[in-house]
């Protein structure tokens, strides 16, 4: 793994970039600093939070491996670039709730810090000209998007995923809201794909509640950097 | 049943209005000529509108029992006053989609008249002050709305009254691209509520497409009144 090299960006999306790579069956994944927030209309750069968030995805992606969960990772390039399996990304946003934060309160009658007894799981139609609506099923059958049987697999696997990686976080010292996952297709299997970061979670200091995702950007001023890098630290001491 | 009478007017919706009677088992709902649309912000009245209305919705609610679809209906005060079951309303608009149009065609690029292959359900919450929002089984259980045997129950009702009214309506020269349901408790059942008629499906001419139903208020300028009527001429000829 340890030669495979970056040759054409083929995919830009809001925070990474992805490359064909000398190795026909895998591309490289560039975890960029970039940010953005509110289906795009904030904007902004955050240093070293590319490599953040690609170290902390390469540990909770070892880790689920570990746990049976099968992913698109496939080793690191370097400290920012993935090198991960070639997926055919199904265009759904899987939304993992366990304590209510940001949309849902807005959505719905649900007081922020709301811990729920169950943890719901949002679909959202992963569609920038229509602003990820939510979706079900039906509709994702209707679309063309998935099957009813990839639905249940994608409810599912959200659900094992979550119940993994809520203990994981607190052991470190972490609440974990919610989370936003996505899958893709490769040889026949799903396999979750993307990122799990701070940039696709929400990250809650267990005591002070304080916030280390991207809620710094969407709604504070405060110092995203050192938020996401105190996470790290914690996950990923080894890199330090 | 034809010496109940209406007491107290407890609640009134957007076209319809409770009453108590001096029969403590039943209500009488009164449907009334109002119709509003976007939510309450476009308001009118269109003459005999209710009395069409209910008179469709009798025929409609008569029909499904007879298909083994419990109900609410227990017959007919007078022309708009239906003599009903005192249900606790479960606050969940049950919609299901046969053809494309309104809102699903803004929510998702899914062209009018598009045919789905299978019905689409989705459930909305009722609740004006946030819009009705979609919603689904996990949020309802979050909300207290409903338990999951529930709403796996309503969805297998609304699909079963769905695959009686689709040819109903055919066999009387109109497509049905989508209806709204609502559904009640009552002594450890749930009963079909609420009303089916132009206000809450929408009714399309077979070979024309012409709307026979509210969109005729929200986009339209036609006679309203006129085309009720002529739903009802169809459905309910012995009014006539």
């Amino acid at each position: 793994m340890s030669n495979i090299q970056k040759l054409e960006p083929i995919y830009s999306g809001k925070a990474k970039t992805i490359y064909t790579t000398n190795d026909s069956g895998k591309y490289i994944s560039e975890f960029r600093d970039s940010l953005t927030a509110f289906n795009g209309d904030k904007k902004s750069e955050a240093p070293k939070k590319g490599y953040y968030n690609a170290q902390i995805s390469r540990k909770i992606f070892e880790m689920l491996e570990e746990n049976g969960v099968e992913t698109h990772y496939k080793g690191m390039a370097s400290g920012a670039d993935m090198i991960v399996d070639i997926v055919e990304i199904i265009k759904i946003e899987v939304i993992i709730r366990n304590i209510a934060a940001g949309s849902i309160t807005k959505r719905y009658p649900m007081p922020a810090g709301k811990v729920f007894d169950k943890p719901i799981v949002v679909f959202d139609y992963k569609n920038d000209d229509y602003q990820d609506p939510m979706m079900n099923e039906d509709i994702a059958f209707a679309l063309g998007i998935a099957t009813y049987e990839e639905m249940a697999y994608l409810k599912e696997a959200a659900l094992k995923i979550n119940s993994i990686l809520v203990p994981y976080f607190d052991k470190n010292g972490y609440l974990l809201p919610d989370l936003k996952l996505e899958f893709g297709r490769a040889n026949g299997k799903i396999l979750l794909a993307d990122e799990i970061s701070c940039d696709t979670c929400r990250i809650w200091d267990k005591v002070t509640k304080e916030s280390f995702d991207k809620d710094i950007f969407r709604f504070g001023d405060g110092d995203l950097t050192k938020a996401y890098e105190a996470v790290a630290r914690k996950l990923v001491p080894e890199i330090f």
